[in-house]
């Protein structure tokens, strides 16, 4: 059954940061206006909707209801809202569901919003939340929380490939220098590889400037069909994958892979095709892995990357230019989303002082979840100039 | 575009009622297995999965991971898995997620799953728990439980329409009775309505008896394309739709009216087209309501046709022929899809004392979550005998 073109024709989201004073729905609120304010649609056109959250029944207490709590408001009632879970990919699970609605015909107007409210609840809790993302019966009661997979994951690296300190500290300082020059990013200061390797430890050798900061954010995408807006950014493909198969490496994570070559496939590039990406860097090994097993470099070379500057602004194949979950927050069901805010933003060459020259090709790479060893679920998308 | 067909391939369930010894994988586990037994099918035939889980995030700490650690011990991976959530729906929404997979030409072979761990934690825990189906920022904090909710709508029923007491205990005494013929139930012994008036209130006029349990269990079906099996039960319509508008009556759930309206369009059926029906009794009076909206009788007519046997094994349109969540017992995540897998052996003739003679149109009927006097997410279905 071939698929139909989807446009996005408005994107929107929040500052990413502290919001003390909002609660999840305020925050989806706003993100859902100003994708509407942004494709020029009344919500009364919104025929279907998927809301990605993580973790907000776990730490507020609110379950399913949060989707049809953010559209209430705007009057929108009776069409099919459903909320999707994939951990650190419960955005972009929302945003390829409404993807599929678009593209197979069944809604010409497909509304992805994630939304993630984590900083009214002590950090050690939150991780404690996240640590279901695992195995909750075999991994979670071992003690084996996200920064420790993620050390993990860094010495490992180190060992088989040689990469070093600095390197895993190149991409902290690149993305909060991309952060810098985005006014809703998390962290708006520069920092400098001194800087990372003085931070405290979390989980050798990650330090505390190796991790994404709790967030609280929401982030929006309303998608379309050519019969609405043949203009705007298309998306070129999808992939959802999952992991959870033996042999995993802990350095290589099977399920990017598997996405990026349905991507690929789909879309018909390939890597050097792609002119800027928006990947998964929840630590900053994380980042470096991705390089690797999204194509970008060969494996073992991702630290190198890294330090040659190839992947800041100005650079070949520029990663992150929203500051990244490092710089910019990773508020949980809000990230995949917020890639795309990123990338279509680019595409349309609206980034002022962080614009790609030239950007015809974006990407968005969202992770989540572990299982021995490898991540649990992974959403690639592919978005092109129209 | 045009839908292909789609048909339930295989369907299985764990007996539904107290797991102490096992979890949420186990559980999930024996339903996936014995899916594929009925269909025949072997694990890496699966191509896609959605797993509906309502609340193993908020009481076990489990959030996505849980469909793919499921499927783990199957050897699948690669695939799209995604938990879907909207709260007592959850099940039918992971249900019409698979189906529209297959009918759209995403999977050949697609899996829902649904699965619920509950009765390991207090029961106000468990109520407080699904209290975050409704607004968590609004409802819920004013105490508004689920029976604090349909203690409401009976209140309201009766003064509009004359319901009584003894008409809504005739519900709980029809499925229980029918839940004794089903040796996956919960409760398997038959009440009277005697009993039903004399349990301890829980929330007046409704008492103990007029409640779901508590209940572990899990549930799963194997949809398939034409291609890879044109037998068995068929898809005839699948509808979600959504509540919270203004206007709600608290007597009649709009989200069900219009997924019954779209479910009718699509079949071509009406509601006297249908031979048997699972439908959302989380409380005596649900049932009633849910009569009226899915159109079995006019509006405000629900109590005398539970009274009059209509509803029972025997009568023109017996409901909840397995025991429904009354008596079978109603794990979240798993219900909509043990109601697919009611239906499906009823089709296929293979319900022994409980079975329907004739039977070759069943519908289901889930409704999750509350806003402002409205039901949140309804998703209907009706199946037919290929």
């Amino acid at each position: 059954m071939k698929l139909r073109d989807v446009h996005v024709a408005g994107v929107g989201m929040t500052d990413f940061g502290r919001h003390p004073d909002r609660g999840l729905r305020e925050l989806g609120e706003e993100a859902v206006q100003a994708a509407l304010t942004d494709a020029a649609l009344p919500p009364d056109t919104i025929e279907a909707a998927w809301c990605g959250n993580a973790i907000g029944g776990v730490l507020g207490g609110q379950l399913a209801a949060i989707g049809h709590v953010v559209l209430r408001s705007f009057g929108v009632a009776g069409i099919p809202i459903t909320r999707v879970e994939n951990a650190c990919a419960s955005g972009s699970t929302a945003f390829r569901e409404a993807y599929l609605s678009v593209a197979t015909g069944q809604a010409d107007v497909a509304l992805a919003v994630g939304v993630e409210h984590m900083t009214a609840w002590p950090t050690a809790q939150v991780i404690d939340a996240m640590a279901g993302a695992s195995d909750a019966e075999v991994e979670a009661p071992l003690g084996l929380t996200f920064p420790g997979v993620f050390g993990m994951v860094a010495r490992r690296h180190m060992a088989d490939h040689g990469t070093t300190r600095e390197q895993l500290a190149a991409v902290a300082v690149k993305n909060h220098r991309h952060g810098s020059l985005n006014e809703r990013a998390q962290f708006g200061v520069p920092i400098t590889v001194e800087d990372v390797l003085r931070a405290p430890a979390v989980a050798t050798p990650l330090g505390r400037l190796d991790c994404c900061p709790v967030s609280d954010g929401a982030a929006a995408a309303l998608l379309v069909s050519a019969e609405v807006a043949a203009e705007g950014p298309r998306v070129a493909a999808s992939a959802l994958t999952s992991g959870g198969s033996n042999g995993a490496t802990l350095t290589s994570f099977a399920p990017t892979r598997a996405a990026a070559a349905q991507c690929f496939d789909q879309s018909g590039l390939g890597p050097a095709d792609v002119d800027l990406a928006e990947v998964h860097d929840c630590f900053t090994v994380a980042e470096v892995v991705h390089y690797e097993d999204l194509g970008f470099c060969r494996t073992g070379e991702g630290g190198e990357l890294a330090e040659s500057g190839a992947t800041a602004l100005g650079g070949g194949i520029p990663v992150n230019t929203s500051g990244g979950l490092k710089a910019k927050g990773h508020p949980l069901g809000a990230t995949g989303i917020a890639q795309v805010v990123e990338i279509v933003e680019q595409l349309r060459g609206d980034c002022g002082e962080r614009q790609v020259d030239g950007a015809e090709v974006g990407l968005t790479h969202c992770i989540g979840g572990f299982l021995g060893g490898d991540g649990a679920a992974c959403a690639v998308h592919v978005l092109t100039q129209n």
